[in-house]
Formats: C-alpha cells, structure tokens, sequence
C-alpha cells in the first residue's frame, strides 16, 4: 500500500472509528451473538488474491460489530473499564506507523527515554515516593498487572534466594502472600514462577475485605518455622471484587521486619491518585519494592498499558537480563542508558509512551483529576440511590469508582437480574461473590460515561429488580 | 476528544504517518543522538493544562524523530526486521478504536472466533500439520516469540511432573535443551519458569550451526541416568545468528521417544513457508507439540502479532487456567467456546487479530508470496555478490533471507566496517558471532526494500570495506 493509498484509507479508517463513537450508544453493549456465529460468517479459506480496502472494511461493520461487546460504550459499567480516549487512540497509531522495536536504547533512542520521561513525570503526579523515580531507580511501561505482578515476584523470589534459583531452579521452599480478595493474576504468577500455587498463602480479610496484617504476619512466622522461605507479598489497593485497599503500612513493616519483597498492585485504583484528595489511597506505598496501576484501564489510555515502578531496579534487571551476542552495541556496554528489555518478560517492546504522553499533554493534569472526580462523584451518587432503595444492599464500602450491590433476595434473583439487564442491552454490568453471596458491580470508569447514563442505568435496574419481584 | 475533533485529528496523524513514509528514506536509518539528548527537550513536569493537539503533534517531528531508528526504512537490515504495512496499521488502528478486551469469549466474541479463524487460515497456507486447527487443538496470538517459548516451556514442565509442579513448585530436577546457537529468550523462559539455567542445555551445532541430534540425545540419556526429569526441547527453524534450521524431524523422533515436548521456534523464518519451494523448513513440524511463527517479523504485520500452535491444547489450558468469580459467565461454562486468558501470562488481551486478517485479505496468498519471494531473491543475489568479492567470506549457509559475511581480516576490521556503515546513516545492518568470529549480518525483510536498495548497500559495504583497506 502506496503513502497515498495509505493516506485515503486511512482516512477512511479514522472516519468509520469517528463514526463508530458517535453512534455506540446504539448498539446493545453485551454482543448478543451464539458462539460460532461470527465465524460462521467468515470464509473457510484465506484469499489467494488480495481483495479491496472497502470490501475489507465494510465487513467491520457486516461481521465483527455484532460480535461485540461494547467496552468503550458510556454505558459499560463491567467488569473494571478499559478506558480508551482520542489522544491515546491517536498516539497508539502512530506507534504503528512509526513501527519500531524499543528492546534497546540504540534500537530506537526516543522509545526508551520518553518512556523513562513520563514515567518519571508521573511519580509526583500520582504522589509516590520518590525512590521510584529514574535518578534513582525507575519505571517501565509493561503489557497489564499480571505481567508486573509476575516480574515483581521473579524479582523477589532471586532477591531470597540470592539468584540460586535463576540459576539452580526452584526447590519448593518458597512462599508468597496475597489477601483471599486478591486477583487471581498472582495465583497465576505462582505457577509460572516454579514457586507452585500450594505456596501462596490467601491471608484472610477483614469486614471490608481488606487483608488482615495481623494475620499475614501470622503466617510469615509459621512458614519461617517450618523451614519455608517467605519473599513476597502483594498488598491490593483496590481489590477486582470490592475495590477494597489493603493496609498497606502495616503490611510494609511486616515486610521490612521479615525481609519480604512487598509489591503494591493498584492496576484499577492507581489513577485515582491523580486527585489530592484520593491520595490517602497511596499511604504506605513508600514501604513498597514494587507498585504498578493501569493507565490503560482509568486513565484514558487504550490497551496495552501499565506503569511499574521498583524501589532498586538491579534486582530486576539481574533477574531477566540475558545478553547474548547480536544485541551487544556501544550504548548499552557504556552503562549510560536503560535498555528495557532486561524489565520485562518479552524482548521487543512497542513504543507505548506515545500515547501515554499525548494523553497527559491532551488532558493535562487537571483535566485528569476533573474526569477522575467525576467518576468518583458518579458512582457515590449511584450508591446513594442504592442505599435509599430498601430492596438493595450495599455489600462493600464504595470509596471510589466501584459500587457492590446485591438485591436482598436470593443469589439466583441477583444472577437473573444481572442477566435480563445485560440481555436488554441497555447497559452491561457484572458480578462477584462476597461473603458467599453473589454481588453485583458497577463501576464507572468509562471516558464518556456522564451523569445521564448512570441515572438511566439506576433507573433500568429499579425496573428489572421490579419485574422480578412481580413475577 | 469528541468524535468530530478525533476525525480532524485522525486524519492529521494519517497524513503524517504517510509523509513519514514518503520521506524516511530521508533520515539516517540509525538514530545519531547521545544518551538523555530526547529527555533533554522535554519539560521536567507533566503540564497543568490540556495542551493544544497541534503543538503535541509537531513534537514528534521537533523531539520524538531524531531520536528513531528507522525500521520501516528499505535500508533497514539489521537484527531481525519487524516489518509492517498500510493494512496492518490500519487494522490495528480499529482494535484501538473498538477498545475491547478479549480475555473471554463473552467480552468480546468477534475477538476470540476471527483469531480462531485467522490461525486457521494459516496452517494450511504455511503448510502446518492438521493437528493445530482449532478443530483439533488450536492456535492463539501470543505478542511475541519469548512469550510462546514461556507458555510452550510451562505446558512442558507441566506435562512432565502431571502438574505438580504448578501445584507444589518446581523441585530443581527438570532439565530443558537447545542448540548453542537458540534465541537467549529460552535462557530466559528456563528462568522465569523456575527451571533454572543450569538445567538449560545448550546442545553442540554442527557446522551448519543447526543442533546435532546425536548430541541431544547422548544429553537426555545421560541427564535421565543422572535421575533429572527431561521435559522440553526447543528447537529452531531459522536462528537469530545465521538462519540455521535444527533438524526437526530427528529431534522429534528424540522427544517422542524420551516423551519430551517439543517446540518449533520458526519466529523468523517460519513466514518463508507461505511459498511452496520454501516449505521444507517445516520438515518434522508434525512432531511438535508446539510451534510459533511471527507475521510482526517478516509477514507485514506491526508488532505485536506471534502465532502460536498446541498439538494439544489440554496441557496449555490446564497450565495456565484460574477462574475467578468474577470472571465466571454462561458461555465460558457451556464449554462451547474459548477462552484465550488461558492460553498466555496476561489477562487482557488486544483485537489483535484484525491486522492480521487485513494483511491477509489486503495481500491475499499470492500477494504475499510474491514479497517473501523477492526477499529471498534479493538475499540470494547480495550473497553472489558477497561471494564473488574476494575481500569478503560467507560465513554460514544462506537458504532464505539473511545473509552472515565477514572480511577476511580480523574482528575489529569488521566491528569498524558496521560501525563506519551506520554511522553513515545510509544502511544499518547488526553483528553477531559465529565459530567466535564477529559477523555482519544482512537481513532483507523490510516490506518496501527493493532492488536498488540491496544494491546501494552492497555498494556502500564496498566503499566503507576499500576505505578501510586504504586506512
């Protein structure tokens, strides 16, 4: 495809995503396809000869729309948001038309160092100590959480075993902590790392389903006891289930006293720091090793992107460097720059903090807070609602974003609930399990959600809810 | 952003992306900045206010572009290429406006059944055994090579101890291999995984630089007579040094017998087999438990985009599968679709697969034939040059497209020679050793290198090679 082919049909591309945005309300946020439907739609073959750029690009619109699920409609309230927004979009575009690898500094200078650079500029955005900025130790932009929380722990685990078992292997003795709230991305993490999901001890949470310090520290010593070594913990700030923020002061003095490496995840919550007054969110973090938040769920940056930090990068970056022959090159042999293929499990790496950059700068700090605000103002309204109705419960504190709620009926009337309101179209919204019981969410965190989808939301539910109690 | 702005927007970044193309012939191919020049121009605070999107726009020109490596430059030769096109940009640029998330099926059903279906559509077209159809078993888009190794290396490690190592953790007695000359990503799969690079062997190449079957199997026997627990070989079609390609067929005869899984890392070379002539490289691929290929190398697809095969996708699922209640829904249970979280480390997960299917549609078979063809073509011509010159040897066999050459005088003769060429800016080609020998690699793969490009270069090699004489 020709420069200027590509300008025409790029064009058109960004006109049909123009379009698509203004119109998503329209569409039913959960796809209501049959699985195979889509590919049934798809011819058995690949083409032998090349079709046309608009036969290609109406079949966005005749095969893959109806298969669907509308993550960036404002009426998306699921699961936690994959926010996207204009600048990230845009940014993200031209990290594909400039299409360059970022494994080395030398491999694309600019790649590595505005992404140092915005990371950087993001620590006293978010008020996060300032051992995590690059002048002492530094940030890199992984994939999602569950990649940090698997490199975090590859870190910790050779900080215990002094790099034995990088080396040696793992031999069954090691042991890592998390709440029973936590994400089941560490339980993952577990396994990958050799350390074996028998070793990962679920510490009990309290009321608000926050961990339990007393208890963790319980645990560490039984382990240590019985011949265990304990390396790592990972304290939620804003856990998937219940947004619930783990005390994560607490949990560093434990760390600290038993030489644990403490990672923070605040994939979800993280952003919310951006607000002075949601900072409190942070106390604590400063006792961390590691921390990581998703600009790629709540800040207005699309997929993928998540900003993590370490408190001494030589640990991480002796656990995953691997330097072999045809990537030697003066730069990296000089020790004046990062190459940050050494921070993550991949080796090539996309230049993700364009879109990061043209989100802040479009935005600005205060245009972040201002929508941050907002959410936040939304979802406390909608609790407000839910906590005057008498047929719903609040289940979990709502602090932020995210809104647990269950009617007081059994869990079966809250699952066809949550069925008939996704099934309308109207609006999506998912489930959890707390304490035993099953819990709806809804968060809201989508870019354009405003004031009017979140009342008309409310106003579905109150209307599902009362079909049910007539049937 | 509102979708009017996102268009007027949308359509300045197309029109720069084109006018980079036009004109990047026009830059030095390798970035000629000094470490901390980029961060230099760049303010130390994130600003306050939104900024106008022009000024944040004429940045990447001011700020971002001296500081690229071209590598969609037709003078780009060196490392592996990570080639793109129009319509992979612009496919990846409606899986930026669509903003799903593909972790389930439900969240999006287009996302699971057209990646499903592309993979498909690509066994046959490179020739794959039937056994990877999703019929039987199935692919699944990994980002990258390192990625695939990691899952392929778990699945293996799982297979071996019947999952007690996910359970209980690895207990040091599992034991890996590889040729000498395999990607550094295996060294470090064997770590992440808790396997232990001691217990990597990196079996003898012959000297053709392909792994010795005979030499892997004297290993296994003598590691299993040692009570260690063989469990995966990797073996490579088309290595990053030379292109060499491991016997597969008689590696996998070894793995059957030994029971060891083993898996085809063809990263590279894997998309040569799209032409009939060339498909012999898959030789024995129907003995693998696993195989990847990369259309973000050398299929004009922009990274990320690994395609990633099981024979039996039970082992992977398995391995990687944790199902928490927040991401139980209906038709995950029904058993009737996929669910690709469980066949990788990350949760999230991209539309990835929609540049895949616009190259594939864009190009058609043919079409892409046509351009791996004239790559080999013109690999195979700069070789006769290289050949015919007595200043200079071949230093490894050349099947495909990359080319390994050396002068005949000694390491730091060549190490100038590059270095003396990139810092020209008018090609950029990378070293490697091989026999301990520094050797110039040549890599033709860039999507738009044509003729006159190989041509300039071989005639610049020249020039730099008889000012090095005359020196």
């Amino acid at each position: 495809m020709s420069p200027e082919e590509f300008r025409r049909r790029g064009h058109a591309v960004v006109d049909w995503i123009a379009d698509y945005h203004s119109r998503i309300e329209s569409f039913p946020v959960l796809s209501q396809v049959q699985p195979g439907q889509i590919r049934s739609m798809l011819p058995a073959k690949a083409p032998e000869q090349g079709e046309a750029f608009d036969k290609i690009l109406s079949d966005i619109d005749r095969i893959v729309l109806p298969g669907i699920t509308h993550w960036q409609s404002p009426n998306f309230f699921g699961y936690f948001p994959a926010n996207a927004s204009g600048p990230a979009i845009l940014g993200d575009l031209l990290s594909s038309g400039l299409g360059v690898q970022g494994m080395l500094w030398s491999t694309s200078p600019a790649c590595t160092e505005l992404e140092t650079h915005v990371l950087d500029w993001l620590v006293p955005m978010l008020g996060l100590p300032e051992k995590f900025l690059s002048a002492q130790s530094g940030g890199v932009i992984q994939d999602t959480a569950s990649s940090a929380t698997l490199v975090a722990l590859l870190a910790a685990r050779e900080r215990a075993t002094e790099f034995a078992s990088n080396s040696k292997g793992c031999d069954g003795r090691l042991v890592a902590y998390c709440s029973t709230q936590a994400h089941s991305s560490i339980e993952k993490a577990v396994k990958i790392a050799g350390i074996g999901a028998d070793n990962l001890r679920h510490i009990e949470a309290d009321e608000n389903f926050a961990m339990r310090p007393d208890a963790l520290a319980r645990q560490i010593e039984s382990d240590k006891k019985a011949g265990l070594l304990p390396c790592f913990v990972c304290a939620t700030v804003g856990t998937t289930s219940s947004n619930a923020i783990d005390p994560v002061e607490e949990i560093g003095r434990i760390c600290q006293e038993h030489n644990l490496w403490l990672h923070v995840d605040s994939a979800m919550s993280g952003t919310a720091a951006l607000c002075p007054e949601f900072r409190y969110i942070n106390k604590g973090v400063e006792g961390a090793d590691s921390y990581c938040f998703n600009p790629h769920k709540w800040m207005f940056t699309n997929f993928d992107c998540n900003c993590f930090y370490v408190a001494d990068r030589k640990h991480l970056i002796k656990t995953l460097s691997v330097l072999p022959e045809y990537l030697r090159n003066q730069a990296t042999e000089s020790g004046a720059v990062i190459d940050y293929r050494d921070w993550h499990i991949q080796l090539g790496r996309r230049f993700r903090s364009l879109k990061l950059w043209f989100v802040i700068r479009h935005y600005g700090v205060e245009g972040l807070q201002h929508h941050i605000r907002e959410h936040v103002r939304l979802a406390q309204q909608f609790a407000a609602w839910v906590r005057e109705d008498l047929r719903f419960d609040l289940v979990a504190p709502c602090e932020l974003n995210l809104v647990c709620f269950r009617l007081r009926e059994g869990d079966s009337a809250n699952q066809q609930l949550m069925e008939n309101l996704n099934k309308s179209g109207d609006l999506f919204l998912t489930h959890t399990k707390l304490g035993e019981k099953f819990t709806l969410r809804f968060c809201v965190g989508q870019t354009n959600t405003q004031a009017h989808h979140v009342e008309k939301a409310w106003q579905r539910i109150q209307e599902e809810a009362a079909k049910l109690g007539n049937s």
